[in-house]
């Protein structure tokens, strides 16, 4: 079956930071394919990418990137896919620079971001899972399942100290 | 017809930064409502607005917010609707706090968020579309011809300065 | 004995954080609950703990999250019992994320703010026994006492170098 | 009747500030005294309020200040009175310095920080009126109604654009 | 005579920063041209431009962009003549966003940085002429004088405050 | 009689910043000289004033500089007088920059810093003189009286708003 | 003999950072003594030494602090003697919310702030003795000959990378 | 050969970062030298350096400090040679101080700023050498090797994590 989720990264290293959302997707039922397009040093491979991606039966495009990130940016100005960018945490700045390179896009193209890091990264799955759940009835239920399970095991442990006293 | 994409904010206020949304999805043909919806004054609306959202036929929430701003991601926490959000520029951080209270959200519920300010409004409506489009095809056909007409806009006014003179 | 102060927080790995919060409360002879509440994950949990909390007897909230902190400020929004906010530190951005989102309400909803991270947590317990030494005098003599035996421990060594020479 | 708040701050070119403060507890009939004590100019009359004010029947204090802003967490060294600060928007870091210099207090000595500029002063008025509100039932039923209007003020107005055009 | 060096920016409004760019250029006889190209609205007259550049003899590109500016380092993957970035001062960041989103950029495509705004522009036309003026010999002497003629003009204004008087 | 203090900045337009150093030192009776010296435009201008300034009776040096501000820490390098350095709020970043690069020192070469803007100015001169007054005991009667008379003014105005009504 | 320079800070953890101060105060021959004196847990403690230090002999007081640091500026209230801040880096916010907490002094009471964390202690002792070298040639020549060693001791290790192969 | 760049920075520590860029070069076979030059410590050299580097045959200036970096800003001011500044990741702002000190450069004197630490160092050489491959063929021949062989080696690898499974 074709992926309709596309994760990509900048770099190897970033796919630390975005292997939360394969395994989101992963369970939710969700198709994926995964791969590194660098934005700088394989500019052609990222035009490539983006502007083939709706025909090949991709419907949401994660993108994450860090430092002075323009993969998720770039994406998005080479289709009318909805893009979803995920700050990488940077080793100086944090992820401010990386998150700022990532939100502050102008007006005409968008990118919907999301947290710095790793939560970041699952959640640009489930958003994607959102996304796709209006179309495809098994996907919102499989997300409607996943999120009152997430409720259910906060409920679960209701005590943050299970050996602290009270009065 | 029922609107497909329901725009809040959390004070009427934010209506001058969300307006270029509720315009570009008008000229998308994209249907829509627009909302008050204080995540701190009127929890309780705020509560039944994103509950019972699916079923009145909305299929993406773009919801604004300023300063500590909570209203998406509470919002979120209440549907599985896909939800943009939008910071607004505060008075004294110049939305940094709206941005980070946005963005930020821990891995379980998403938010996908735009730029601060009208520049974030008008690419939630395009982001709005985008996801709208995999599944109405005459929303694809205008969000393809807004980014055609986009482009050639910057295409037909190459010179920044018609009066400069260049050696 | 009913607790007077409730501290909720976002996750159980908050604890850490707010476990000094306890810890000087019971020092104070002051009671006080302890319960995990995640307004993303559990918002209906948040509604109820929140507008029941003065029935409970309940007097002051203490209320720690990371991130996207939006904990304090939506239990404020259903009570009008004073409610103090502890920002977690976040791995990211350091905890200015969550000290942003839960100091910069607007007007109408109030939360007290702290420092970030376990130095708030103990003034968040310091001046919830602040706020019940006005009715209750055995918590005002034992903050006074709270108060002068960190003063006198301070004033104990005032060497910060036993084993500095100086000239 | 003797005061139950008292409001200083910095200069009186705070008073811009802060008079939300004063004119928010007018409203819901907390008595209340304005004074200008500044930290670093009047440091003696600083110390003299803040240790005589629970005798003269003071139960809370709201100090704004700005920029290196010491006078809330002078003012809670100096007394166990619940402190709350409210920090002023300085000309050339907006607040970001007076926000930092007050709620980032070292664990012992408490102050409970609002939101920077004109909604921290409101804010700290209703917290101050939440803080009594324990201990003065006519204070309760007056932020009680306060927030009931204030809920209802934002019902009353649904719609951010009476003249907007939708689809 | 063919341009040495292009000056182009993401949009029209950008052209009042860069236009001191244009003009130093123009002090220093140093030959240029002007474009919009904008990297998200035109991406593929960005390649175009950056991958022909050197062709069309042009020695260096000046980009100038803000927000999350992806110009000079989209423009820098596609090419290897030296890329300069002027970041343009955004409504929101004040330019902080700009100023990462181009200067943090990973290791193998460089953009050299110039400050932000109207003096990023200068010194960006400014460095242009230091990188031409090695195989230029006349642009080394028009830089040299410039550089004594801005010494000089300093050193004939000694005082600051012609009227101030002193002890 | 020859100048204790020089007064030196960046540029004629920091004037502004700098002239509340100049006014306050005249309140003192301090005398002074002011000087436009660029660290950037004219080094061996900053290189010949820091190290002849001892020898020309100069004992403490007030300099003020925006954005990448080098003039206070380069004329600490060529002197071993007590420099203090005033950052001067600058368009993009409100100073933040001035003030890193003046108080960022690495270890070996001091500068005092003070405020950014006026402010800032005013305590330079206030610092100098209370540097002097160790050895100039009319200095010292003069910022005593300075002192004083600035606490007295606090206290004459007690009320922050005249027309303030309380309950 | 009388200690010229009074080290003071905010808690017993401060010392580490400012061991450098005395380090380098022993170095160059000038006396000093050290004192753990809190702002904020012995308030009057703070008030004593501050406003008895001139009749003791001190001439110059340092004073670190972190996180909201009020030590040096209310020092300095009480005191007419030249009063230096050294900013403790502090755990969540890396020690800028000390630096924004002593340097952004309100015009009238002045701090001379030096670099956060163990360079501004070395540099805080380096401008102390500066300021007393004004008036004890002694310490001028320790002064000169520290800076002497300083600079030959970089001269004498020009090459970064012993081993570095060069072309 | 005489080198074509010189490499200069603060201090032996900052060899750690800038040695990033030695190796590029030497990969690119582009001569160099590397040189301690402390703005600060050492300014007289600095001056020396900066001065006569043309005459020597330099052509680019590779300059690296941090914290207050006055560095690569004093190199420029002292010579029309291009100079390119590294800002060095510091211990307390993780290099936002470097950043700013070295980035926002007043008009009329130009540095060309890349990332915050070895990332920049590294982008610095690739800058030198697009800049001397105007002039000098060989380097230019060995610089679009080195890009093609960078772009090839990232395609090499598409796969971000080869032992993930896929749906």
């Amino acid at each position: 079956m074709n992926p309709l989720v596309g994760i990509i990264m900048g770099s190897k290293s970033d796919w630390e930071t975005l292997q939360p959302a394969a395994d989101t997707l992963r369970k939710l039922g969700v198709t994926y394919e995964t791969r590194v397009v660098s934005a700088h040093r394989t500019p052609d491979l990222l035009f490539e990418y983006a502007s083939t991606a709706r025909d090949r039966g991709i419907e949401v495009i994660i993108a994450g990137a860090g430092g002075a990130a323009h993969l998720p940016g770039m994406t998005s100005s080479k289709t009318t896919l909805p893009v979803l960018g995920v700050p990488v945490q940077s080793k100086a700045l944090n992820g401010m620079d990386s998150l700022l390179s990532i939100v502050q896009m102008p007006a005409g193209i968008p990118v919907g971001t999301l947290a710095i890091g790793q939560a970041g990264a699952t959640n640009a799955a489930l958003l994607a899972a959102a996304i796709l759940a209006n179309k495809y009835p098994p996907i919102q239920q499989a997300l409607d399942k996943f999120r009152r399970d997430q409720t259910e095991s906060v409920l679960a442990h209701p005590d943050p100290a299970v050996t602290s006293s009270q009065s």
